[in-house]
């Protein structure tokens, strides 16, 4: 294990989380709220501990999968404990587990709360809050990658730790140009929000944490009603940018090198069109008498369906209340997720079809047992090593899933709170049904249950392996070491 | 698709239930019911079709993958037509799409019922429900295989359809032989449970009936109180009969042959029982405070345990009422289902130590990458085709379970009643939770909800392909004929 490597990308992380909390800063300095003194203090000790850390550069540069995926786990360890910091020190979140797993929920998209009362928050705990939906939606190893030089092959293993979806997929040879221009697309179309929301009559302040919250396909709202108190527009623009987030960012790379073509042909991006659009459909057909008019059923409908399959967790309305089948057409949109390579979380539109196709294959080598037919998707062939580490992932996941509905279920609750519970985290959604619905929260959950629902938000974010790997004590053990250092993997 | 050979395999099957039904009538006979004219009609009008279609022997016997599919899955669903008439006929169960669900539910060995009162039915409709589970425990295709003389290697298409577990196993190659030797160990098994129940001062109906149960974990009972009214000892011996049934009858076939060491030895049974045991000790503690002593509470819990993982569903208590662990850890087990080869339906233990395993090999492909290490299972490397067939199930299974569970939603029940619903029937257990729980029963779903479930328990105790490849459009295109003559796989 090339431990000062972990140790010089960690002390890079701490480094930009202390100049990310400078925004709060300013927040607090325009709102004259003493509570900023907390996140001067934690930005200071990021800095100081950042700059000791990075202050020797590593000599062997060479990383392997293994130090990828332990790297990323621990990055985003220690980002949500600094990240935690500010809260209980200002006294916003007393508790230090409920503080962690806020900000957890924050860096991995979920939009968990466990605060009873969002709106007592002070203005720069509030920010940061939805702040780190923004860092954490593109991920923070991504904008590590883009500003410092290191050696490329590197970052594959930190990046394929870190990023969604069954494979880095074409935008891998390029990596480092590519995702400045990634980060540069996620800046402007938060800006556009933004802008939108400033439209619609909404102030700078909530227009901004509304954004951040729609571009990470977060979920933290900053006003205890969610998104009732405001006008059809605004919902309706959130909604669309809240779709147009959970969609592969490679569709909007392509359409920047015009080739608009490709990127509307992309099969992963008319399945989630169609996904969408059945499920609002349905949904809005069957709370058509909830809701009095078909446009606001509508309304509500294509509002929800894009909250929940971007895994954001906004909610207009309490789903608890509608019918039997949209709520479990609800449940079902939290795995399914959004798009590989977009913000979202879940399992991914294109693992999904993946995995159908697999089950259409194995039914027609049944047919016809002698045809080798290959698995496509986006007209090319999928190798077999994306196939199975799909399958594989999928196990995880259910396995993983199941053992958590176990952990959680001694506090006690009801089989469909602690289902959804762990669906809303393991998937990074936010709310989930009955005492986890859109108008409850997750404060009331014992510590315990709170560590493995921080530990689900984690492993969602990171696409499992990370966590299991970090957790899993072989991964400590130096036997391999030698072995490995024979076959530099990742030297390009 | 040669379909004069699944002509002549539905005949036998036909003629074979004619036989099956001879029983019934006989207890009609025994206790002087009128009801008895219809089984005896029914009985007729089988063994007439059943005649008429074996009446000319197939020429061509070559035999595919997708015969054997579709016939098992064909086969099975005019067993269930024909077996559903009696009750219709007599006036037992007036509609035909309940007594359908009924007789599914019983030869699936589901053991879910849609009858509030029970003890209502006559003895000789009471007797064929149990019995169906008898028939359909052990397979009537793999009896069929026993006394049918046919080109051996066609069978192996068909037992692959039929035989529970991800691999038909060591006993393959003699399998004419040795199919004859597991339904003489079922036979012996069951005749031994209803004389210990005998000795409990059962009387011979119920003693036999609740064998019947026991033997193909069914769950069917003929007391409208399931077993609670039963006496402790009666309780333990269908406990522990029920654990044996759901044992891997290669282990009994090897302890036959002296191979005491080598069965004991089974890596499938040796999980089976730990998690049988930490299951009930968990439970037993977390029901303490219910059952008041620690004997009341482990007999509960053993029972419980018993009966659920090996997918009976027997009843002795209405763990609807129990801690929400304890609900847990029964509705987790309702998925694990029993041993591989044995009655019990689910994913079986074998399938999910495979998965695991492969977690855990995956987990350590990223430490080691280079190393090339095979997943072993009983001392021995499964073979890639066991492994990827086993991923493919377990994806098909957690698609068409999500699928299910949307269907049903229609109905508008709470998800805990729709999720459980469905995991009772696709793993052919019987109750499930809330309104499907031991106390409740599915007479109160719509007819297209109950078609539903009636698919899922087909499904669930074929494995899922032949019902999926039965109802596939592709399935019945002749395209694929000419290509597949020239490929005779199963002609050895």
């Amino acid at each position: 294990m090339n431990l000062s490597m972990i140790r010089y990308i960690a002390g890079w992380i701490l480094s930009f989380e202390a100049a990310f909390l400078s925004l709060p800063c300013l927040i607090a300095l325009l709102y004259r709220e003493k509570e900023g003194i907390a996140f001067v203090a934690v930005l200071l000790v990021c800095l100081a501990i950042g700059l000791l850390l990075v202050w020797k550069k590593p000599k062997n540069t060479v990383f392997f999968a293994k130090e990828g995926f332990v790297s990323a786990a621990l990055c985003w360890i220690i980002m949500s404990i600094f990240g935690a910091l500010p809260f209980v020190l200002c006294g916003d979140i007393p508790s230090f587990t409920d503080a962690l797993f806020e900000t957890i929920s924050g860096f991995t998209t979920t939009g968990a709360s466990v605060l009873k009362d969002v709106e007592s928050l002070s203005r720069c705990s509030m920010f940061w809050r939805c702040f780190t939906h923004w860092i954490g939606g593109m991920g923070v190893i991504v904008f590590l990658m883009t500003v410092l030089p290191l050696t490329g092959g590197s970052w594959i293993h930190l990046l394929r730790a870190e990023s969604p979806g069954p494979s880095v997929g074409k935008l891998v040879p390029r990596m480092r140009h590519t995702a400045g221009i990634l980060y540069l697309i996620y800046l402007c179309m938060t800006i556009i929000e933004i802008v939108l929301l400033l439209f619609g009559g909404v102030n700078w302040f909530d227009a901004v944490t509304i954004s951040f919250g729609t571009a990470g396909t977060g979920g933290f709202s900053i006003l205890n009603s969610g998104f009732v108190t405001y006008s059809s527009y605004v919902k309706i623009v959130v909604a669309v940018f809240m779709m147009l987030f959970g969609v592969n960012f490679n569709v909007y790379f392509l359409m920047l090198n015009r080739k608009f073509v490709q990127a509307l042909r992309c099969e992963e991006l008319r399945y989630y069109l169609m996904i969408i659009g059945i499920s609002t459909l349905i949904i809005t057909l069957n709370i058509l008498s909830i809701c009095g008019s078909f446009g606001k059923a509508l309304e509500e409908a294509f509002f929800q369906v894009s909250s929940i399959i971007t895994t954001t967790g906004f909610a207009s309305a309490d789903f608890n209340l509608w019918p039997q089948t949209s709520k479990t057409i609800l449940v079902l949109l939290m795995f399914i997720g959004a798009c590989a390579g977009s913000t979202g979380g879940g399992i991914k539109v294109s693992r999904l079809v993946i995995l159908i196709k697999t089950i259409r294959k194995e039914l027609a080598s049944i047919i016809h047992p002698r045809s080798v037919k290959k698995i496509k998707m986006e007209g090319k062939p999928v190798e077999h090593e994306v196939l199975r580490s799909t399958n594989v992932f999928m196990i995880t996941y259910v396995i993983l899933f199941a053992f958590s509905v176990l952990l959680i279920s001694f506090n006690g609750f009801d089989l469909t709170t602690n289902f959804t519970a762990v669906a809303a985290t393991l998937n990074n959604i936010g709310p989930g049904l009955e005492l986890v619905g859109p108008t409850g929260n997750f404060g009331f959950f014992s510590s315990f249950s709170k560590y493995v629902l921080m530990f689900d938000m984690l492993a969602g974010r990171l696409e499992l392996f990370p966590m299991l790997l970090f957790f899993s004590p072989s991964t400590w053990m130096q036997s391999g070491f030698v072995r490995k250092k024979r076959f530099p993997l990742c030297k390009r």
